[in-house]
């Protein structure tokens, strides 16, 4: 790890603990593209109503409207804690080069944040889960996907 | 099955062959609750500059603005697709009762989006997958979650 890593590591940290002070979760995230911060993301779940505003989706969605574009092209994301599988799912859409965190999923299961049940539901069968999974009109729905797959001009991603 | 469910699983698939035809991808969602659509999404990824912008998150956002909470209490939702990694996380943190969908991920990974790929580096060691994933100063980042552990007024989610 070199000096900047540090500090930018130290940034992402700062805002994880302002955002407990003004009543956010206790996560905070950066992106960096050459050398400077493009984006800066709090935990805002509770305070907007928003089940997917965690800190890395906050930094990530911020950073591509400043970039105007849906790819993190030679970005690196430092987030306070290693992120949840919704946020490992934001990291492999928008694909920067590197992840820094700080905390772990173990860290964060002992203040009351249990990534580890998402994962162990991922592994369930669909009709056995917390949340069921029921499949509907595979037949009728597959049809997108035909116009998608015959479309010249689309944009991949 | 009821008329109802197929009913609403037509809307999603509406919604998903409607994205397609105005740029977007091939996919849609919506959320209902006490019978009746209070949010429907469809993939904006490449139209909005944002890779978070899946069917099923672009729904769940709005259905939570619209009940002014961060949980889907009493909701379920339609999708014309088995939701990826990170909608599937979305899923879990706003807690709908029941998660129906069309197509499955099989069908997805042969016109090109592949989830598998993702799952498959969540499983991978964090220096050997594609993204890496580098621990830094965790020793410091623990602040956050002291201070949350500790704090007597926050709102747990």
């Amino acid at each position: 790890m070199n000096e900047n890593q540090i500090q930018f590591m130290r940034e992402a940290i700062r805002l994880s603990v302002e955002s407990v002070k003004n009543g956010g979760g206790p996560f905070g995230a950066i992106i960096v593209k050459n050398g400077e911060i493009i984006a800066r993301g709090n935990n805002q779940v509770t305070l907007n109503h928003d089940p997917t505003a965690h800190a890395e989706v906050v930094a990530i969605r911020e950073a591509c409207q400043h970039l105007g574009h849906f790819q993190l092209e030679d970005c690196d994301l430092y987030t306070s804690c290693e992120p949840c599988p919704m946020c490992m799912g934001a990291i492999y859409w928008s694909r920067p080069n590197r992840v820094f965190f700080g905390n772990t999923k173990s860290d964060a299961a002992k203040i009351g944040f249990d990534d580890q049940f998402i994962y162990k539901e991922l592994q369930t069968p669909f009709l056995e889960r917390k949340i069921p999974m029921i499949q509907l009109l595979n037949g009728e729905a597959i049809e997108a996907f035909q116009l998608w797959d015959k479309k010249e001009d689309k944009v991949s991603y």
